[in-house]
């Protein structure tokens, strides 16, 4: 077994390797003049007869990161791996999951099948949007939780009679099964839409939560707006501190600061995404289903 | 038949409509604040059992159009396209098309395995870099070349006693056929690389070229670094203009200013990358082939 890591997954992948026990490929990557990838694999022998993990996160620049995984397990195969498993810790695109309007690019299957087009024999990734868009694949494939990592780390904290709340109904499951290790009560915010303006609002009425921990969770956040509005709310009924647990920090355009001003006193993501919140790595729960996904 | 145009291709797809005299459909894109790309078929059922021309280069973001256009392509077929002809008048990665260091990725095959896994059922482009790279492709398949067009263009300019050149071996047969519909000479610089340094150079002695106007002539130019040495060059022999002709203009990092300084008078290029210099257009000799690859 053999680790290919690929650009802003190196840490994750360098963790997984000593899970698992098992060497890391060195490979070389740069941009050329006009903005075009370039990937090679030192030693590429290496490769020959193994089964080989190619880690690849899909952000920042989500279509380079793509492209660059479309490359390296097309070469993987070339280099007669005897398997290549896709390993894709944050997979973009996976919120485009149906047509929401008509004529709309269904993304996230067509990606899907290019990851499957490319080489790969069997397809890991972490919290993805939803689960129900993996079917599409024919290949063995696996969604792992880093969730309860996430709860896990919030658990060492000296939290004081903690609440567990979900953005939105849509992640409620996750608010259970965080509340669940925190041995925790959960509830969750909704969304509604103003019907004047069109405005999708966060709404949420949280007494019980004054003089309280709070932690917001959810899959992933992106412009941090939701999570801004779940915190003033709760801190306007007296949450003492509030948390913001993510798998996926993209943090797009000041979603960080903007949740700090509003009231979130720690954000908590892993390491599917680099950011300088990756204080976990999700890399115990994707070492935990490598054996059986080869097997 | 329905032409569906891409980003940065909307010229070129417009003028290949009107060459086919077909309809072009409304697409919807855009970025998603995390830089995801979003596209939409206005009108999808337009789609429905008809030849669908999806017209995509891949210049600039090489990364980004290549995604959409897998994306488009998907779609098409989704949509019930009855044939799905990809047309990329630009082809990224091209050059990548062999492994000059082992262990390289071999870029411009994976990415034409999945312009095919993504349903293409028939592949156009012009003046790919090397035409043995689309041999791994098992659609139908044509590369055009846009060359005459720069040809033609030229001869109604009043050039002096012209003579054309390639500014390496490799391009030798562009300035051949330019140097053909011109009734001109022709010849070829050479690259060496020096002993010391390892500096490629361009060299050449061309005193015939005195008092004469000079066309350098190439598939693309990108930094424009060999072209303007060349332009030096011809200048240093008394050329009375230097004319630079290419089929795509990249212009790389300053290169249309690096060019202009080292002595060329006027560059032109065709529009299978959208620039200022675009003034041919490559649809004519897109336009020639399409009823041939569909029937």
């Amino acid at each position: 077994m053999i680790i290919v890591p690929g650009a802003y997954s190196e840490t994750l992948a360098l963790k997984l390797a000593e899970l698992l026990k098992c060497e890391v490929l060195n490979v070389e990557r740069k941009l050329f003049p006009d903005g075009e990838s370039y990937v090679r694999f030192f030693d590429p022998s290496k490769v020959k007869g193994e089964d080989v993990i190619i880690v690849q996160t899909t952000y920042p620049e989500q279509d380079k990161r793509l492209m660059e995984l479309f490359l390296m397990l097309d070469a993987a195969k070339d280099f007669n791996a005897k398997n290549v498993i896709a390993v894709v810790p944050y997979l973009a695109y996976a919120r485009q999951d149906k047509r929401f309007r008509e004529g709309e690019c269904l993304s996230i299957k067509s990606i899907l099948k290019l990851i499957e087009a490319s080489g790969a024999d069997a397809f890991i990734t972490v919290n993805i949007h939803k689960e129900e868009s993996l079917a599409c694949l024919k290949i063995r494939k696996t969604n792992v939780s880093a969730m309860p990592l996430i709860a896990e780390y919030l658990k060492k904290k000296e939290l004081v009679e903690p609440m567990v709340f979900s953005p939105d109904r849509g992640a409620a499951e996750y608010a259970r099964q965080v509340a669940e290790i925190l041995g925790a009560e959960w509830n969750s915010f909704e969304k509604t839409r103003d019907r004047i303006t069109g405005e999708i609002k966060t709404v949420g009425e949280f007494p019980g939560v004054n003089g309280r921990d709070a932690i917001i969770v959810d899959d992933l956040v992106s412009t941090g707006g939701t999570i801004a509005n779940a915190a003033k709310i709760l801190k306007s009924y007296g949450a003492r501190k509030v948390y913001a647990g993510f798998v996926h920090a993209l943090l797009v355009s000041g979603a960080f600061k903007k949740m700090i001003d509003s009231g979130v006193d720690e954000v908590v993501a892993t390491d599917t995404i680099q950011s300088a919140v990756s204080v976990v790595s999700a890399a115990p729960v994707i070492a935990k289903v490598i054996p059986s996904i080869m097997s």
